[in-house]
């Protein structure tokens, strides 16, 4: 038995229809936290790409809301959670990406470097003390409480599902942003049953866990994130865009002080517009910024894309010791400077950081429900060899620079790391 | 170069928009054989599953024209073609599945087993022999050549990709289907990429080959025929449903001979509305359309999934001995009638038989295109994991029976082929 | 407060997506009466125009139970209703069309002809006295209840608004047939925002009534609704279907018996393929089923659009007697044969009847909310000039003939309604 | 006879598909005039109603040329116009908003007030004397031809059609818009059969003119503008932002010299990025700016809907004189501070300017095509009865004012332009 709610009215989304809010929400939606969400692009760097992909955090956090809803309030979900823990599962959804800096993922880095911190770590901070808290308070939410579950560490005992609808290998996140960057990309390869995904997330010992009668759905996304990874969020003149924004902020901080930032309000007075015209405006990055604005962007000089087995290898260029040796080799082997030559590989933070899972060897829970109504759990990678294929999939090393320079750190790079045969620079 | 051409009219396609047809296209699409199709359904059986599944051969030839048509006039694949072979190739689009008797697939095993003969045997005599022949030759077309083209079989030298438009791994056939079948049934798994697929298809060496540059289409295509192979050819419920009408045509066939058409005529009399007619008046079959017309389906009592290291065991089912002495094994276990035991594997005729070739190991020729716009042939199983994991996929193995008969028939079945986990049951 | 239901699984339909069903609607819907919707088409005759207008009553009727679902379930609508009548109302949505002879609308003017009958009659009649009654008993609903609410003759005393949800200006009937027919035709003028609708529905006075809030999407109806009829259910060409369908069942009606059943099991027996198996072999009407299957169509000889100022000329037509008479004039004129001369008019029962209304003139209660939630009843058609234009919209005469006999015609039929300007015969 | 042409790649777009350019297209596309179009928004302000409206006017840009392509290409006008002409359109198309200011239409009573100048007139501007005009001279187009043509004023002789597609009634920029606008935001008003209307526009005495054929799809276009401008582009909501986005450019111009430019370069540094951090840097708009990213906005304290009988009331509010008098009656009347009243109406240059065009009487050239290939010019306004309705349209009056004085102003404006029925104040 649940309550109809009394709503407020609907935002109307593109990608999910009518997301209809209560006045609780309302209030938190109109609050400046949330609000400058609008001034963060989903998908910094991809429109050299994919024209479209303009939406934002904003529109990405309501379709979390809304998806979070469904799950809590289907069939299965709804009897083991009170209509208090609904509701702070839809705030949580609303809440997850209100710690992200300018340019979401590309800030990554900085704040990794700088502060030793994710944006998750950020969201939490300001859930706890931005005006966020007062908001929640006001409307009888415990902000400590929001502020955990926005970041899946919220941990409440038996229920560990409240986390994974937030923050999981199936998570309404994921769920969300792809299809929703395949909607303003355009990129066809991220068709997802959703609709079919919440309605049959179920609960197995306090996790979140699929019915194997919805196998075609999680497949599906599972499918669509590694070919939105390749496609969209790996793309290579989108990364090179992101690496170019990363490299001016870089280099700029120490001016701009862009992780000096002491209270809430700092933090989040910065946006894409207000650091962009900081970048702009500024001499170390400007230079930076005005190749963007031409579209004169790095070039890959080299790629190599390694499988499962040469986990060692990939998990070497993972670390930024690793990273900083090769990139100076490579250098010295092309006779350029240093600075003009990247080394790019998806483990790095500014790489949407739920797509590292992909190299990750996970398992999602799921079970056959017997005519009896009795959950049996399985094994996926027993059941799906799409699972077990995909799963562990991929790592792409790319070396880029300028376009002056790409001959020679194409040579000096094969001359390093090896001469590749031409297919595998191509996919998979 | 070439002509923009003059149209007759548009004819609107819900899945592909306006298909712009000449004069001559017009006067072939409103002959009888063609226009006979509006009464084959693409997918009968299927409405037990998918309400929305009704759509018919005649929308789906159109579709085929059309995209045979957009092959045809690429840049890449133009440069190779006459304007007499593009049309060629349009008509061939057209008329390929002329030869479809009632119920379409589900015809095919009586066509096999009483007189040898496949549905695009039938296609290739009716082009050749029917008023088809002289609607062709009115309008300047060859009728043989069109009818060898609409099976794949032209052979024209060097031009083996004329036929491979037509009939091949990426033929516009399965591209057609793939997304047309999907658009009604609701099924969500059928998206391809068919504008880029259509628009990057190139020759190589004489064959039809792919861009690397289109890779994911491609896989999309091939996920998306393995889903839809899952979720609506085998579909455990639209399978039962062909089961009974197949047996219905064979139990009736004597009376009603079926079979014993001689002119094309006669052959071009039955469709579904006609033979569901005749099968519900004739006593051999009524009672099993009666069970039809109630949903009282058979029941699937045993199911097995093969992987490719089962080959050996699959191809044992896929002959029909084998099957009969199957079939007979489980019904004196169980003590039941034989004639209510029936073996399912996808390998027999009356399954999509493009569907068959999942099972074959097969190679779709991709390349690589240089700067300078040089091909340089791949291997598509070096280059793609995804392509490498579907190919040579499943193998499914049912045992349907009566819904009486069922658990009994279920335990013979468990006896002799073996008691299987669940979790096998279920997925592959 | 409401029920969060247990279902019993779910029906992929391509335009809502999961249809999600309780165990006794499975029941019902497996029964024998609902099951032959499968073979009865929603716009038979459109396939002419629309090759892919191959969908059944089978699909609009589980669309209509799942729209009447969410109407019943709205935060407005659910305060007024019982959990009893909610059931009541899905069961009357997907019942209602169950009453429709052989190619639905097309079989009317027989049933009205000879029987006086409408098939809402027939509907109410097999509710009760068919295996439906049972199945609805068994699972607690009173047929009786059921049957009237499936035709909208309920009259529930305060509750007009349960019978306008499946039968009133902007019922769910609508709702979906617009939609669907949009989805499979192709014909993209049918966009409505039925979620919007059917999530503000409200009751005034006990009245289904309508939040000027949606005003955007009711008007969306409306236009649909008249691009529809136009473009689909008015059609030159699969009007011409549809005359020469009921014609040769006219034809052959004293020798098929078409009207003579006595039980409704009799009535059920005919559907879309039998009855057309039986108007190919018999000899009355086979030459129209041959003209049908090579798509030698009537031609429209004449045709004349009448505006709201010529109601009088209209309403003249739209009496049998009159049309007869015209008919007979024409033909005299012509020198052809009366039987070769068809005149049509959309007010004739065999054209869908709910489009008839669109004649009329009618009102659809609207309101506004005032802040505190006080519903203040507005005037439409003071309100919304779009729905002001189109309300008592248009009429069309033809007159339909023999491709030989078409000059010939339309020079009587000129002289005797008088010559029109081309520019009238085009559009309205 | 048409060249194939050779591309150089393909742009992903989410409305239209693949967009394929050549080599030339390419250079153009990647300058800095046109990247900078990734900065200016389609539609500043309607963020805050619709999340999904983040679209540039680079996407729309690159929309506006495939659309242009598609109508030049068509098998009706490619008979009229070289090779050139071709090139010069798609060019022209992808140049036309060129010349938009921050916040496109906002930034336009700025130009108008303090310049005299329109967008299109810096357009024209901009194409002969930027980057611009090396870049189309490099590949051989006269960049004074392409300006002017981009504006719609080429006025080559008996090819009027060339402006026409640019810039007219049924322009390629509006049925790019309406359709992209309606997919980002999710309003689904704005679907239109562009497919068909580029398909069938066609050339009648050198201008662009109309296929009857094709009534439903302009129909469909006129209804679809109108639904977006009252549900997008005059949204209560989205035009309380804009007025405060351009209220804060007015105030801050003295100090910030947004229309001192002097060369191409100097207006071109100009975006929606660099100009936001200019405003929340500046005294004089940082409030304004403040308030927009609390969601603090203009509330609006009386509407008043005006039809064509009132084209004298509405011109009176169309002139700058006259509001300026009435906001200081309103300000007086109800004692509040001049500056805190706005008047709004959609004849002020802010509003999106085609739009403007509802509100003039209109005809677009419509043709009736005999069977023997001859087109007879037709009336409109005597064909299509929406499209009397229609034209001519709505005029809206609003009164906005901050959210303390709101009740004041309500009360001021209702004594000076007379109390109005609630029902007026909600739709027209």
């Amino acid at each position: 038995m649940r309550m109809v709610r009394d709503f407020w009215g609907e935002i109307k989304d593109p990608v999910h229809g009518y997301v209809y809010i209560t006045g609780e929400e309302k209030g938190l939606i109109d609050s400046f936290p949330v609000q400058r969400l609008h001034r963060l692009r989903q998908l910094a760097g991809a429109e050299y790409v994919y024209p479209g992909a303009n939406h934002t955090r904003f529109e990405h956090s309501v379709g979390v809301m809304y998806l979070a809803s469904r799950v809590i309030e289907n069939p299965n979900i709804s009897h083991y959670v009170s209509e208090g823990e609904a509701e702070m599962v839809r705030m949580a959804g609303l809440l997850h990406d209100v710690g992200h800096g300018p340019f979401s993922h590309v800030f990554e880095p900085l704040l990794e470097k700088e502060l030793g911190k994710t944006h998750e770590d950020i969201t939490l901070w300001l859930v706890e003390n931005s005006e966020l808290k007062d908001r929640l308070e006001e409307v009888g939410c415990r902000s400590g409480d929001v502020g955990k579950l926005a970041v899946g560490r919220l941990h409440r005992p038996g229920k560990a599902f409240l986390d994974q609808i937030i923050s999981s290998a199936v998570d309404v996140d994921k769920q969300d942003f792809i299809v929703r960057d395949s909607y303003h990309t355009g990129a066809e390869y991220g068709f997802v049953d959703v609709s079919r995904l919440v309605h049959t997330l179920d609960a197995l010992g306090g996790n979140l866990a699929v019915d194997l009668g919805a196998l075609s759905a999680l497949e599906s996304l599972i499918i669509a994130r590694m070919e939105s990874f390749r496609s969209i969020y790996f793309h290579r003149v989108g990364r090179a865009a992101q690496i170019m924004l990363s490299t001016a902020m870089m280099k700029a901080n120490e001016e701009l002080g862009l992780t000096c930032f002491k209270t809430p309000e700092e933090y989040l007075s910065m946006d894409d517009y207000m650091v962009w015209a900081m970048l702009k405006n500024c001499k170390k990055s400007s230079s930076i910024i005005r190749n963007l604005e031409k579209r004169e962007m790095l070039k890959c000089a080299y790629e190599r894309t390694f499988y499962e087995k040469d986990t060692v290898v990939s998990n070497l260029f993972s670390r930024e010791a690793n990273r900083a040796q090769l990139k100076e080799e490579i250098a010295r082997e092309a006779r350029v400077k240093e600075e003009t030559v990247f080394i790019d590989v998806p483990t790095v933070p500014s790489v949407p950081n739920h797509h590292s899972v992909l190299m990750e060897s996970f398992e999602i829970p799921v079970f056959y429900k017997t005519p009896k109504g009795e959950k049996v759990p399985q094994k996926l990678s027993e059941i799906s060899k799409i699972f077990e294929t995909l799963k562990g999939f991929m790592n792409i090393m790319r070396v880029y620079t300028d376009e002056e320079n790409r001959e020679k750190v194409t040579a000096a790079a094969s001359k390093i790391l090896g001469k590749i045969p031409s297919s595998a620079t191509i996919s998979y």
